[in-house]
């Protein structure tokens, strides 16, 4: 189907095709590019449009899902025609020779918690004895406002935060480095399209404004969270970094992976009822030094990313190209299928023990977190996402 | 001492001269003003940076804090020599004919909970029987992310949010407009300089990084609020609007006002330690349809705004140019300096009768709210801020 030598089990097929934004030492200006198998095809070498030519996909994304599907077609013509073949061979880099870059300019960041397994588990850890789930858990997706700012892309050490924490049995709180820090398995979506302020995006309308998905690290920090959250929520604990993947997924090359969600009781109110089918079948994998550690089915997620930006802009609030949401840590039923280590340790009860003996209930210094993600394509191959990775720092000072 | 011809109350003298972006029909395109009196006089045409011919404030607040004392100290020095008369003259334009823009293009948005007299008047109404102060609220400026994509400048009307809402007594809950929609009283601080990651701004650095401050009402719906926040805190109840005043007033022009901040009890961390006296004697003023309904006293702020820019960055968070955060509301210890209506009405208990004869618990459809603010200046004279106003239209749909 392409005169490009790509593996049939490549997970950056012509199914896939994802943007992202890249230089290179004869390509020092930052532009972007598709990638396909182990390769970046540079978009300016290939196509008139000067969006391209920007450092980061804003204002091609702003052009609209129509220019979205135009590309892609376009891109997807030129990788499989052969009377292409000469023009394009002269503008692909092997992906080992590339620097990535931030993929877009983010502008508001809103967290979800999404994952009923997730949210149970946390509830049971953080507030032993209360039901697990809020009363409003099954109502409406509970969110909160992240930093934006702090947003990093893969691959940028996270140093380990300092902050204020208090345990159960300390009379008073101390500030020092954190001692709970941890990951949290997400999948991310940016903004393509805006909205204005006093509109709403239905449920219906969720392809019409989100451009693609990612994967996406909050770095949490559960001993500063414990302490700081009452009442107004977590800040401190999560906005010290946020990890990015470099490659954003087009809406349309995750068609093969849509499911119905699961089954929701009580039916949500009709501006979140289910319009198309926003279920996803992606499978998450979490890596820590290397050794698989756990498999978040996304898959189990309660409330889907329509339903997300619907409630988002409920209130009327406005939407901008490039502003990001997130689902929240992914968790499935089994204990392997955890998508943190507040969960995988049960709160540092259950100390978890790697392949290589080491043990641990939260991040040590060192430690290198990575997260891939795949899902179906058609005819049984399977597309992926970037790897969203980071190494932890020690402390400064 | 000026050749202006300057009432000597004026809340816009020379102790004061805050910046804004304006634009007139002689003048289409926004650039930069100094607000003087009730003249506005356009940097573009008096000194020769472009900085001042951006439609924000940001290229101007980048340049740093040495260059925005050299600024201040030229248009003062043009305001009062006579010799610059005749040229400052033609670049002044009264304030009736121009056109106020946003004031600087916003990054972050982070918004404290920093006043002992709101937060536990807002804990008592809605925690009644517990303690009113979280266990943490003495040890930390607690504070959250909100959403900086709708903050709108001072006049921009504010459409009711519509939203899930459900009372203690509702079986299940209902989306609709809010019916406990109000305003928030607050001070905001603008970030000139950005810090990089992992480099924490200490409190003795706040006027190295804060270029100025100005007003902010943190439209909120309490109905929205009590029913979503748990456990990640306010989100919709505050995302769908928040106002700022245009004109930001510099740090130098506080500089009278400050007073130390009132005892704290237990003494806070060292990295929360006073450096400097940041409490800033200030008087706010709340008109609901031009009835004065309160008078926040900035003077009882527990925290100061030194301490929340070193707990914000604590963690190693980063700030950028544009990057803001604001006071949350300002209380005082008698009820008529109760800087929201949930405070005022004691969560609709006690409703609010105004001078014309109207009853409010909360906001109505039309209500106009106005938020104004004056300090000490040197010689007994006083400065202001510009005012932040906003009326409510009705919900869509």
């Amino acid at each position: 189907m392409t005169w490009l030598d790509l593996s049939p089990d490549s997970l950056f097929g012509l199914a896939n095709l994802p943007y992202g934004v890249f230089s290179a030492r004869r390509r020092p200006d930052p532009g972007i590019g598709v990638r396909i198998g182990d390769s970046v095809l540079d978009l300016t070498r290939v196509l008139a449009d000067a969006v391209f030519a920007e450092p980061s996909l804003n204002a091609f994304m702003a052009q609209g899902r129509g220019r979205w599907s135009e590309v892609r077609a376009q891109v997807s013509e030129m990788l499989t025609a052969e009377r292409h073949r000469s023009a394009i061979e002269a503008a692909l880099y092997p992906l080992s020779g590339v620097r990535l870059h931030m993929p877009f300019t983010p502008g508001d960041y809103a967290d979800f918690f999404g994952n009923e397994y997730h949210a149970a588990n946390a509830g049971r850890i953080f507030r032993p004895g209360a039901e697990p789930l809020s009363p409003n858990w099954k109502h409406l997706p509970v969110g909160y406002h992240g930093r934006s700012g702090t947003i990093v892309l893969s691959g940028t050490p996270v140093t380990r935060p300092r902050g204020q924490r208090k345990g159960p049995q300390d009379s008073a709180p101390a500030f020092g480095p954190s001692r709970r820090l941890d990951f949290e398995a997400e999948v991310g979506w940016v903004i393509g399209t805006g909205s204005p302020l006093g509109t709403p995006v239905t449920v219906g309308e969720f392809a019409d404004h989100v451009f693609g998905a990612f994967l996406l690290n909050d770095w949490s920090s559960r001993d500063l969270q414990s302490w700081e959250s009452q009442p107004l929520g977590p800040f401190l604990a999560k906005s010290f970094a946020t990890s990015i993947s470099p490659w954003i997924v087009p809406l349309d090359a995750l068609e093969h992976a849509r499911i119905s969600p699961p089954p929701r009781d009580p039916e949500p109110l009709p501006y979140l009822a289910d319009a198309g089918k926003w279920g996803l079948d992606l499978a998450l994998e979490v890596r820590l030094n290397g050794h698989l550690v756990s498999r978040p089915p996304f898959a189990t997620m309660y409330w889907t990313p329509a339903q997300m930006l619907a409630h988002l802009t409920a209130n009327g609030a406005s939407t901008r190209t490039g502003d990001l949401y997130a689902s929240g840590t992914v968790s499935g039923p089994d204990r392997e299928q955890r998508g943190c280590l507040l969960e995988l340790s049960w709160g540092g009860a259950e100390p978890l023990t790697l392949a290589d003996g080491s043990v641990r209930s939260f991040l040590a210094d060192a430690d290198e977190v990575s997260i891939t993600a795949t899902g179906p394509a058609p005819g049984g191959a399977r597309i992926g996402f970037g790897e969203v990775a980071g190494r932890i720092d020690p402390a400064i000072g």
